[in-house]
């Protein structure tokens, strides 16, 4: 089946509603684009006032332009609009690209007129792009609907933008850069296409290699997510997420709360899915670039060649900042190397051969460096010497990396007038060309991880056998109108999901706790159990270390009559009796659910840290064992739970399924608006873990009595 | 008086030694160059070979060049080339450039034959830049030793780099950028002049603003401190380090060593002496044209200008990620907006003018940001739109900040091919433009922090009065051998510095055990004191929680039967014994002898974390009080003492007074290799600071019975 996005970029006909033959309007200049670029469609300028723009037949009226056509560029003021939709849809046009501005982005008013404008596309099937946006163009089709000033150098690289402004700014740098675009999207207001669409459609494009992506927002996060993990099991997609900082604070009640905010929802949805999240516009193609012309590395081991030391030092810098390890080269290639190279030159990695090199050195040096099963990618480096033709070198590293097409060859020719022409060669060779050694780090991480990720085999979370979803259905309807739940009335929840807690009971009075004591055994803690007080140790309602049955009676009657003075109104309901904590280390484990992305899991160390460091790692729910482990080893606490300095190993086994369990639990309850266990008690390894403390907030506006 | 480097750069005369008639020799590049640029002096081509080259009056030898003639450039196989410095010294020549490779960096001969050069350029008060370079370059005086091709545009920027090659490919990038240099300086293997040399010339060179510098090391880091410190107080000084991977482990007996690596010694020698550190080759020019051509800003609110919201976003991302604000308009200001841009356009910080703002919305906008006094910078974007011309633009743009000059304007003009006329423009208007947004942050913070260090006082350190280094030398002397000294040897060290121990004495016995027990009060602790036994507790050499005689009594005869037991060659000489510690947070204080800056110190959070998350700071002693505080801000560290969540606020002054204490402790002594508290107890403000433990190693090549 074609996809209904087709005629977006390869339609068989084009009309351009609002075409003008006023060279300085924007309607001229994209009718200009579309005849200009090699398009073999039919082009439609329609315009009640003209009758021939640039040499086409103008119409009066869609209705009136003949076959083919079946993709139509609106761009008339903003109300007349819907009525140009309406006629493209008894027209039989099933796409439409709305370059207007004057909708949702000016207020209430021009938001109702796009909701029309959809309705419309709804009634008659029709797929739109915009409105406000700049646009599509295909530089296999050769259809231009954008107004931009040229286009880029063909390739493998389609472009995804949310910001018309940041596509064209791109396109007009990039465009003698030697970086190869398949296509370009604007996606304006995004009232119908959005990215995720695209990202579906662009997979299954022949012309396209990479997907590139600047994106504000991802309003349906568990559609993109579901989208982007299939897609890059095949096809890398590279995102440039904009809108990091965090706007205003938010109403929060848990450390999960004000740690995971939206930033940490989309770091975590790239990580899952497999996508690779760039800093800034130029990584996001300087990334791209190599993934769309060179094969993928087998592993982090780099070797640089060089003509220079300096450069090299620099690239080396990044290659350790970003995870990667200068390579060890063989005896044999060392040895190969010393005996070819100029006696001076250093032919451990970096490989410098020094200002003089010549074309033929630097063919030598990276087919042997390609050659040793100690490398996985190489960085070559040089700049510009008086008596060197760097468009030879530049000659010399395509044949090598074309006759050994097995591992990466990136090329640094550091410099711009003196490197041109070498910037065509390489680029004509497809090998991707960076100005400056400091990309080398960034690249090649990318490409690693990203290689990391097509072998991880991507199994679907499923919820344990013995998890009580009904259970936790009774104690949610049981409970009434009280959305912030304590220890005790959260205890029941995580223990259906079989979330092993300290033992302990509720006390109603002083003989109770005792009993309840006995059972369990000395020492004993007595918490606070009311629904007026979240934090007990605010308000004296936690004992300690309490060694028999005299100090538990004492203990228990002191602190109510402690708390009931204190908060004379608070509701007492009695003291939860729990044994004092075994030895083990105390982490949190959170859940925030996410607008875009839903239940958003935290992990990380306890306590005072947890805030002080930040030492936290998030993913979004379900997880899978992978992702847990993965979380877990992302924080500074991971390390200290492996056994960090002598101390002992902590039991990962049951810390891994107990962050299972829990996102099984948000991903099951949607009512549940944030859920944290603070702390968790994780034990020494084979002694398993317990939850000491924990709360849920439940979302007011869900029916929580059916979740 | 004149400077000695002067003729490095504006000679009255220039003699070229190995000038050849060969146009694909290097040699005959230089000479073209010296005659290229506009240099008005004498340039003599001196060859045995040749009468004339590129018309000039060739001369067989030195000596027989007539006046004027101030500097040698030389470029001629090494082994020759002391003669030929020898012939200039005789000649009278006092300034020599050597271009030639085969010194140091081809091994011990080359080494010698460097040393012999030196030797040479000493007796005849020459000074030396090279060998191994590739000369230097000023744009005023028009001189050009290089062989490099092209220079970049005229400016305020000086450049001193220890790779010729990046200095090469840095003009060979920047020659079309709006990047305006005054100098360019090639250091080679700095057998002579330095990049510290070099940055005391342009310090005082009045057509250089701004001295940037490329470096991988520093080899008198106490001088480059010295002289740094003093030009940044009225010339920024902005340098990218290179090499920052540490290579290999060393061998280190503290956790300062295993944490304070060379990098942390440049890193804090840059923080201490207002350099601005830049990340990347780019950063570097980028940072260095704002100061060049723009005043500093008061402080970190930035105002965005911009015609489009996605480059707005990825600006205001990049300032929020370097510590800058987006400033709050004031009502004036932003009514002022409103009234006169386009209606939809967005007059709250970013102000967005929308796709269609024309020349005069970018000078109106300018006008009114600059003029509001709640921002410090203003950054302006425009990204290509189709009917705005970008020249006309930024004509607006250099009228309006060239108006009103006292706070810094900056633009970002996105893309390459339309934006190519307005980079002219705002290049001859000196304003700074970039291609990314991404550039606000790290520019602008770099401006404000310098701003900040230029308004800093400066103190030099003193040293308490009541320090006795008499007294540390006497315990020196007296310890004979030993290199590593434990917590019992260091206590009295630290003491005669004025830092305060936690009391304790040395039993030799369990009964004087128990005397010093009863004398300090239960409960006290045990430490086993032995020369053999640096990790005390790893051999179960501590007892904690001693509560009386009796215990103190046990615990001394089991502890020394037990270490006699488990080492049996180990020297026992008994137990420090010292109360158990009061309540406080735990710190570490570390120093070790950085060998090209000095003592680095290091402060950072006691206990496991110290490693766990490396959250320690670095500064080269002598410190400052401003110091001191520094360096416990720049921790999460110095968020806890300070009361976070609740905490107790912790003694800071009595914190900082012993950092100062223990930085003039290191300073004074040479021989202390490594120092450490580690724990340092910081109590609750106004109960001090007690040292828990503490050790010094050290150096064995030092005669620390004079220090």
């Amino acid at each position: 089946m074609t996809s209904s996005l087709r005629p977006f970029f390869a339609p068989k006909g084009v009309a351009l509603i609002g075409a003008s033959d006023n060279p300085s309007k924007l309607s001229h200049g994209i009718l200009k684009n579309m005849v200009s670029y090699g398009y073999q469609g039919a082009v439609y300028p329609v315009n009640p006032k003209s009758t021939r723009i640039l040499g086409l037949t103008c119409y009066p009226d869609i209705r009136q332009v003949p076959d083919p056509v079946d993709l139509a560029v609106i761009i008339i003021p903003a109300p007349l609009v819907p009525d140009a939709l309406e006629a493209c849809g008894e027209r039989g046009i099933r796409a439409a690209i709305i370059i207007s501005g004057g909708f949702k982005e000016v207020g209430p008013e021009g938001a109702d007129l796009e909701k029309h404008c959809l309705e419309i596309a709804r009634k008659h099937y029709m797929r739109l792009i915009g409105p406000n946006c700049v646009g599509t163009l295909d530089l296999y089709t050769g259809l231009n609907t954008t107004f931009i000033q040229g286009v880029p150098a063909r390739g493998g690289i389609s472009f995804v933008s949310q910001s018309g402004a940041v596509g064209g700014g791109v396109i007009d740098y990039l465009r003698d850069k030697g970086v190869g675009f398949s296509a370009f999207a604007s996606l304006g207001n995004e009232a119908d296409v959005t990215e995720t669409d695209l990202i579906e459609y662009f997979a299954v494009d022949p012309n396209t290699r990479v997907i590139t992506a600047y994106v504000e927002s991802i309003r349906d996060g568990q559609r993109f997510l579901h989208v982007a993990r299939e897609v890059t099991r095949y096809k890398p997609i590279v995102m440039l997420k904009a809108g990091r900082t965090e706007a205003g604070a938010r109403a929060v009640s848990s450390h999960t709360g004000s740690l995971a905010g939206a930033n940490e929802a989309y770091h975590a949805a790239f990580v899952q899915s497999g996508v690779i999240e760039a800093q800034t516009v130029a990584e996001l193609f300087e990334i791209a670039v190599a993934l769309d012309t060179q094969p993928l590395p087998q592993g982090r081991r780099i070797a640089l060649i060089t003509n220079a030391g300096g450069p090299a030092a620099l690239a080396s810098d990044s290659l350790a900042a970003h995870g990667l390890t200068l390579a060890t080269l063989s005896a044999t290639t060392r040895q190969t190397l010393r005996e070819h190279l100029n006696p001076a030159a250093q032919v451990d990695n970096p490989v410098d051969m020094l200002g003089g090199a010549e074309p033929q050195d630097y063919a030598f040096a990276l087919t042997h460096t390609l050659q040793d099963p100690n490398v996985d990618a190489v960085f070559t480096i040089l700049v510009p010497q008086a008596l060197v033709n760097p468009a030879e070198v530049a000659q010399r590293i395509v044949q090598t990396a074309q006759a050994q097409a097995d591992k990466p060859v990136l090329a640094c020719f550091m410099g711009e007038y003196s490197v041109g022409q070498a910037r065509e060669v390489l680029h004509h060779g497809r090998i991707p060309m960076y100005t400056f050694p400091e990309s080398a780090g960034y690249v090649l991480e990318a490409m690693a991880n990203y290689a990391q990720w097509r072998q991880k085999s991507l199994l679907t979370p499923q919820r344990p056998q013995d998890c009580q979803p009904q259970e936790v259905k009774r104690l949610l309807k049981a409970q009434g109108e009280r959305l912030v739940w304590g220890e005790f009335e959260t205890r029941p929840i995580l223990d259906a999901y079989g979330i092993p807690l300290i033992p302990g009971d509720l006390a109603r009075s002083s003989q109770e706790a005792v009993q309840i004591a006995e059972r369990l055994g000395y020492p004993v803690v007595l918490k606070i159990v009311s629904p007026h007080i979240l934090h007990k140790s605010d308000v004296g309602g936690i004992r300690l270390n309490l060694n028999n049955a005299e100090d538990v009676r004492a203990a228990f009657s002191e602190m109510m009559a402690h708390i009931r003075a204190r908060l004379p109104q608070a509701e007492l309901v009695g003291a939860l009796v729990e044994p004092m904590a075994p030895q083990g280390y105390e982490v949190i484990i959170g859940m925030r659910r996410d607008p875009n992305f839903g239940p958003l899991m935290m992990f990380g160390l306890g306590g005072i840290y947890v805030e002080l460091f930040r030492d936290v790692s998030f993913r979004i729910a379900p997880l899978t064992r992978g992702d847990a482990l993965q979380m877990i080893n992302e924080t500074h606490a991971g390390r200290l739970l492996a056994g960090f300095r002598g101390q002992p190993e902590a039991d990962l086994d049951a810390l891994v399924d107990i962050l299972l369990r829990f996102s099984h639990l948000a991903v099951d309850f949607p009512a549940l608006q944030e859920a944290e266990i603070n702390p968790l008690l994780v034990r020494p390894k084979g002694q398993g873990a317990l939850v000491l403390d924990c709360r849920i907030v439940l979302d007011e506006n869900k029916n929580y009595n059916n979740p």
